[in-house]
C-alpha cells in the first residue's frame, strides 16, 4: 500500500478510511498520540513511544483496550503493508464513540488509529530557520493530545516566514517549539527546558541527553531566555522526525554556529545509533 | 429521523455517519463550531449563533465554503428532519482533508458539519450545584474550537462531584464555567466577566445584558474573584442550553439564595423571550 490508515480493526489507503462522526475525537479533540519514523521496517524506539504514549493516556484517565506488547505488535506488523524504505508510523487513541458530551461517555472503550505514510528522512546537517512565537498553549503540554491549534497556527507561521519551525515563548522562557524539543548550547553546555507540564518530554531530547551523558558534554536542565537562545553558540530543535537540527536564523538575525564540532559530534551519535537500530538486526535487541 | 449527522451533503443517523480519517478534526482539532436550540422547529438566536461561527472561523483564518444566508437555510431545513419538538442544533466546520501535517494544508475547503437530536430543556428554576476548578486552558477560549480537553476534564470532575457545572478560576478571577458563562448578583448589580481571550462571547450572556438593561439591573463588566463568587447574592450560569440557572452550592458550601426577586424577573425575562421567538410565529422576524 502507498499508505495505510487503521481504525479499531478496519485498514484502508489513508485517504479511503472513514471514522465514526461520533469517535470524540471530532467533538474535542479527546485522545492521545504518538508517532516515530521507521527504516527498513523497524520502527524506531518504539518502545519508549508506546511508554510515552499510556503515559499521556493515563493523565487524562483512558484506559487502553490493548497491551503495550500487542501494540508493539500491531504497528510491527502495520509496517510491513507500506511500500516505503522509511516511514512516518503515527498511532492514536482516542476515548471511544458517544453521542456528543463533554463528561466522560459510559459504556464505551477507547478507538486505536494507526496513520503509516512515506516520510523522507532530513539532512540533519542542514541549517534551518526558526521564528518566535508566543506560546498560548493549555498547561497540559506534557501530554501529547489533539488538541493542537495553537502548534497548527504556529507552524502556519513558520511556514509563511519561509521557516521551518516555530519556537514559543512563555513570558521569557523558551518552551519548546511547535512540533519539536529546543536546546543550546553555550560555552560547551547543552541547556534544555526541564520536564514540566509546559513541554512535551521529547523522546529525542532523552537521546540527545544521554549521548551528551556518552560523550561528556554537560547538560543544564533549566529554563534558558529568549535572550539566552539568540545569545547561544548552537540552537537546536529535536524530534522523532528531525533527530536534532541547527538554526542558522532565528526571526530573520543570524544565530549560531559557533559551536559546530560540538553540534556534530551530537548529530553523528544520534544518526549512528538510528541507523544501526534500524538495520534490520535489532529487532528485539537493546535499541528500543 | 431520531438524530441527524451532516457532513457535506452527506447526511444520516448520528450514530451511523462517517467521516473521512484525514479530516483535520481527526488530527489537530482543527476546527470551529457553534450550538443552539430549537423548539417547534424554530432554531432560536440563530443570527447571532451564525455571526459568532463566522468570527470564531475568521479568526482561525477559516474562509467558509458556504454564506451565513446559506447555512441559515441549511440548519433550518435539516431541523425538519428531526422529529422533536426540541432540539440541540451543533454545526462545525473543519479546515479540511489533506495529510497530517501542522501547517495549513493548500488547495482544500473547509468541510461543514452538522448535528441535531433531542433534546430535553430543563427546568431553568431548579437550583444547580457547582465545583471550581483551575482555568489550564489556552488563551484563545474567545474562539469556540474543537480543542476541548480542559473542558472535558473539568465538566468530568464536576459529573464526579454530583454537580451541573465546573467554574474555572485563573489565579483568583473567576473566568467562565467549563460549557457555559458564570455571573453574579451582588446588591443589585450584575458582575459578568469581560469579553477578553479567556471568555466565549456568550449569546446568553448578550441577552441577559440585554435582558438587565430592560429591566433596569445594572452591569459591571469587569473581573470578579473567587471570593467575591462565594459571597455573592446569586450565582448563575447561561448558555444555550441553559439559559440562566442559579446555584445552591459551589464547592459543598451553600452559596447564593439572596436575590431571589431579581434572579427570577431575569430567568422570566429569559425564558419569555425563548418561547415567543420560537412560537413558530416570528421566524424571520424580529427574533434573531
Amino acid at each position: 500500500m502507498e499508505t495505510l490508515g487503521y481504525y479499531n480493526g478496519d485498514i484502508g489507503l489513508l485517504d479511503e478510511l472513514r471514522i465514526p462522526m461520533n469517535d470524540r475525537a471530532c467533538w474535542f479533540g479527546d485522545g492521545v498520540y504518538d508517532a516515530t519514523v521507521s527504516a527498513n521496517y523497524s520502527i524506531f524506539a518504539l518502545e519508549e513511544h508506546i511508554n510515552r504514549f499510556f503515559n499521556s493516556a493515563a493523565l487524562l484517565y483512558m484506559v487502553p483496550a490493548i497491551t503495550k506488547t500487542q501494540l508493539a505488535e500491531l504497528l510491527n506488523t502495520l509496517v510491513h503493508k507500506v511500500d516505503s524504505p522509511t516511514q512516518f508510523v503515527y498511532w492514536q487513541m482516542t476515548r471511544g464513540t458517544a453521542p456528543r458530551t463533554h463528561a466522560f461517555p459510559e459504556h464505551t472503550t477507547p478507538n486505536l488509529w494507526v496513520m503509516i505514510k512515506p516520510l523522507s528522512l532530513p539532512d540533519i546537517y542542514q541549517k534551518i530557520k526558526l521564528i518566535t512565537v508566543e506560546d498560548t498553549r493549555f498547561l497540559h503540554c506534557n501530554i501529547k493530545t489533539l488538541n493542537l491549534l495553537p502548534n497548527v497556527l504556529a507552524s502556519e507561521k513558520a511556514k509563511q516566514a519561509g521557516c521551518t519551525e516555530a519556537v514559543f515563548y512563555r513570558g521569557n522562557r523558551i518552551t519548546e517549539g511547535s512540533h519539536a524539543n529546543v536546546h543550546i548550547f553555550k560555552e560547551g553546555i547543552l541547556r534544555t527546558a526541564p520536564l514540566d507540564n509546559l513541554i512535551l518530554p521529547g523522546i529525542s531530547r532523552a537521546h540527545i541527553i544521554a549521548h551528551c551523558g556518552n560523550l561528556g558534554i554537560p547538560v543544564d536542565e533549566t529554563p534558558f531566555t529568549l535572550e539566552e537562545m539568540f545569545g547561544a553558540d548552537e540552537i537546536m530543535i529535536s524530534s522523532s522526525s528531525t533527530f536534532c537540527m541547527s538554526a542558522s536564523h532565528i526571526d530573520g538575525r543570524q544565530v549560531g554556529g559557533k559551536a559546530p564540532e560540538l553540534l556534530r559530534q551530537l548529530q553523528d551519535a544520534l544518526l549512528d545509533e538510528f541507523r544501526t537500530c534500524t538495520s534490520g538486526e535489532h529487532i528485539g535487541g537493546q535499541c528500543t
